[in-house]
């Protein structure tokens, strides 16, 4: 134990929680545990600017205890950490960027700052939104609606597998490029055609991976953005499927990817799949020409990640900037009146800040269209091309898909941490986010970029459970990607985007989501509640939600073995709380690979407390 | 010039011309040209035999010309050339392997002797076969006859290719193995809904690659030979054809691939596709498991030319000849009562003799079945595993495919050879072949197995519509390999195999054959006639059939210019019709890329003659 005292996770040491409003005071309070103190004072660095120190004073009452209080005024990443001058003795330091308790040193160059994020505004919070549980459909691999498994459209120099149980592969040519890309022909239909088996699994919401003409299956490349891709339907079965959904009290949202375009786009036109004289690569006096960045033309250029098949565009170029964004005629403009609730940006990393504003104008013209941004790490601190992005300042994305908590929940039930650390590393990235953001990202236990969850998990189905009562459970917006209720496995792409196997579900799977979806949408407190946690021994870990008039607690036994519910600590969590849940859990014997979940009613915990 | 003259190609120097039936006789002749001439002897040997000499006869009437007989006893084949000592000088010696004239030595190790081929039996020469043009299919990539194109019994783990344009290609895996095999989906309806096409085409026999059940697409891994491939159809529709197709008068031949089964048949069965319990490779007491040759078991086996996935059946293994052969029961028994009018036997050389022989009796059992041989070298002196094969002695194959006479197509039209050494190369085949057996091989300007002859002749279409003159007027049966008259192109296998162009034929080629097939139906002496030719300068090929009634003469002029016939010779073409030719053809004028085609009524000729 060392001579300063401090947990940002309470409130007695800093208020108010985690990440911070711009204009708002913080304060902070650290007790100290040592005689010779001289000062105690609070360094505060925004990024890229020197460190200020506060110096704290000493409560009148409490002699060990010292208090400040901070204004902060712009919204940015800040860095904190104490400093304890004493006579005749070294200075005590005091942080820790992982949050909650901080590490003590007497050498300055090893102090590991806490972070503090601060944001301009808390982004809004649709109704629908926060009511939604989420299905990820990677469309090519969901299901086929045309009456006889018709395939419309199908592209030249293509493979269709022969049957829907066939694995999904690349097909190669001797230099290992794509040589010709392969296609089950799932389509719009498909999707409309199994709504009511989407509803009934809790489904309110649907997540499209990219559905605009391309040449691809997994239509990341772009050729056409005002137009459904023909092996998916027509512009009226989206239509159908807007319709469709909204009538359902269903919501959808899509996938842009503005960052590059297919090689054979209308726009770019490599392989003149768009005829002869409209692409920048085969007419510089085309209007697309300035679109590019060409080193040598018309064969190199700036591309995503050196796939010569994505030619990157130019961002800052007006003209794309008007085609993808502008009040008329955009490309969003054109999605979102035919009725899209939100999007989801591909590589929002690599789109500029002020890009991502400006698609956030364009839907704030609409109510209630979220704007998720894919970004695999913390977004509060993210850094791409030595920048800081503003993610979560308010002004931009609502949320990111929640890849960090993804690998939480596989680091927990692999065993890599155990429920302490697993506690510590949520409520890491609970503080970090501001609410709402928090509350807006929208999590999952795979996706299209990632090995499936039962694969993951080394095919152990109980496992799979958990996770899908963790993922409920978690702060956030739960997606479930297309076919890991049904027991799908699989690998690394492409082997995570088989299809769906109809008729050969798993339905203990399904059930459980079935399940967790009905609890999510009766309990407010997983909606709306801050995230606690508990840990009893070494075995159980609790996730608890509250608000101020309700919570629930999840408790999760991942062991092969029987667990006992014992030695509780908490962290996150009210003192009357505490003591509630201590009462209604402490003793309990958890079966191997389980979970229980309670709700507790808040007030009349307290009310309990007062008797 | 030489001091000993001889023309194996003329009847006043052998008689008679070409191959000898065992138990006759042969006439030789030679003039020698110098006076201290001790002995003519004509040196011939049974392969593997000694040389034995005769002594020929000097002529009474002319001093220079020494005559003999012989008969020869037993089929085989033979080599003879002439030996002239000489008085004081070095012995002569003159044989030529080639055929022709000889080539004259004094060093007996440079001889180098003619070949003479001695069968047994003529083979028959049914009424339907000699009047065929054939029509060679790969199933899977002619047509589709189902309603809506709609592919049946698709096979798991298989491609499609979206469009029927497509470009067929291999799917390899990493170490360049097939990793699943792709399909357009040709059928058996496909063929029937067809049949008009290609009678009005003038093709009057089908053969077709196989359509037995297997894996692959070309289907030369035999899965089940008693079942039609499901992708294909089914045994009704096979009835069917057989049925739609004699009711025209037209024939059928199959593939018939007795070398080797797939290695996921039901006989080897290695990848369970037939359950667990039936195949020589999961189970040491299955009634296959004799069949095959282990080397360890069950992992390394004899295969066909290293590829594992073709385990080579053991051909002298009784059970398995009864299985393909045997009276009842069997699966030539089985196919030959559905109606087919004859087989092409894959991989002949691979096939013992005695196997080929049984084979031929089961057809024999039958009216007018016809059996032809995968050979590509000529037929007559094939030696395979130290061993000649007897193809030609007339107890087994009625033919082969005729791959030296394609080889002598693209030579010739290529311009690798002038017409005399053109005429030459192509009456040593004349020569070495038996009569019917020449008449009876299937000819082709290509197959599955080699480039398209679009292809080979650079695209040209004027010289690819001279190869089908050159087809339909060399001796044999012609075959049109399906799309050659479309103008399909196609480099080495799979390209070769692109999927029939509905819609886009090239209408031009397709007239060219419809012609041709015209008149082979209506000229007899195309079908039964003896095989001379004309040439005229260096430019023009005069192909000459006739029989004692009747004659036709083709005339080549290969070159891009005209060329005038002139400086006639001729290789066996009697003198009569030499001199009828003449008058006709000498001084005619030949556009670029032309052929002209006369028919000639010897009778009057003769009568010309006389006057």
């Amino acid at each position: 134990m060392g001579q300063i005292h401090y947990n940002a996770w309470q409130l007695e040491f800093k208020q108010p929680f985690g990440a911070l409003q711009a204009g708002n005071n913080v304060q902070f309070s650290v007790k100290v545990d040592c005689q010779n103190v001289t000062q105690v004072a609070i360094g505060v660095t925004k990024l890229d600017e020197n460190t200020v120190f506060y110096p704290l004073t000493q409560d009148e009452n409490e002699p060990g205890k010292y208090t400040g209080e901070i204004k902060i005024t712009t919204s940015g990443l800040y860095h904190y950490y104490f400093r304890v001058r004493r006579e005749n003795d070294a200075a005590l330091y005091l942080g820790h960027l992982h949050g909650g308790t901080g590490k003590e040193t007497t050498d300055i160059s090893k102090v590991e700052p806490f972070q503090l994020t601060c944001y301009d505004r808390q982004v809004p919070r649709p109704e629908w939104y926060r009511n939604a549980v989420f299905y990820q459909i990677f469309p090519d691999r969901f299901a086929n609606g045309n009456p006889h498994g018709e395939i419309d459209g199908k592209k030249p120099n293509t493979f269709l597998y022969a049957t829907t149980a066939d694995r999904p592969m690349y097909i190669y040519d001797e230099n290992h490029k794509i040589a010709r890309w392969d296609f089950y022909g799932g389509n719009l239909r498909g999707i409309i055609a199994k709504l009511p088996y989407l509803k009934r699994l809790g489904v309110t919401a649907l997540y499209l991976n990219p559905i605009f003409e391309a040449s691809s299956n997994h239509r990341y490349d772009t050729n056409d953005y005002l137009k459904i891709d023909p092996m998916l339907g027509t512009e009226e079965d989206f239509k159908t499927l807007v319709t469709m959904l909204h009538e359902n009290d269903m919501h959808l949202i899509l996938d842009g990817v503005f960052n590059h375009v297919g090689k054979n786009s209308r726009y770019f036109n490599a392989g003149h799949l768009y005829g002869e004289q409209t692409g920048a690569a085969n007419d510089k006096n085309s209007s697309y020409y300035e679109w590019f960045n060409f080193k040598h033309y018309p064969d190199q250029y700036d591309c995503w990640w050196g796939v010569d098949d994505l030619p990157t565009v130019n961002k800052d170029n007006p003209s794309y900037q008007q085609f993808i964004y502008g009040e008329r005629g955009s490309v969003l403009t054109k999605w979102n009146d035919l009725g899209v609730d939100g999007w989801r940006l591909d590589v929002a990393d690599e789109l500029p800040d002020d890009f991502l504003r400006a698609i956030r104008r364009n839907l704030d013209r609409y109510d209630d269209r979220i704007l998720i941004g894919e970004v695999w790490e913390d977004a509060s601190s993210k850094v791409s091309y030595g920048h800081r992005r503003p993610y979560v300042s308010g002004d931009n994305l609502y949320g990111t898909m929640n890849y960090p908590l993804r690998q939480w929940v596989i680091n927990f039930l692999q065993g890599h941490s155990d429920p302490i650390k697993a506690g510590e590393d949520l409520l890491t990235l609970v503080e970090n986010y501001p609410r709402n953001f928090l509350l807006d990202c929208l999590n999952n236990l795979g996706t299209h970029d990632t090995e499936r969850i039962l694969t993951v998990l080394n095919q152990s189905v109980p496992l799979v459970k958990i996770a899908f009562a963790l993922l409920f459970n978690l702060p956030g917006i739960p997606c479930v990607y297309y076919g890991d209720e049904a027991g799908v496995e699989g690998g690394k792409d492409p082997d995570n985007r088989r299809y769906f196997p109809w008729g050969r579900e798993n339905t203990e799977l399904q059930k459980t989501v079935h399940y967790w979806s009905d609890i999510r949408q009766e309990c407010e407190s997983l909606k709306e509640g801050q995230t606690g946690v508990m840990v009893a021994g070494n075995e159980v870990l609790g996730l608890i939600r509250y608000t101020e008039d309700s919570a629930t607690l999840l408790l999760v036994n991942r062991e092969n073995q029987y667990a006992l519910v014992r030695d509780l600590q908490f962290m996150h969590v009210p003192a009357s709380l505490q003591q509630a849940i201590e009462k209604r859990v402490a003793g309990l014997r958890m079966a191997p690979f389980t979970t229980r979940f309670t709700e507790l009613n808040v007030i009349s915990v307290m009310a309990d407390e007062d008797n």
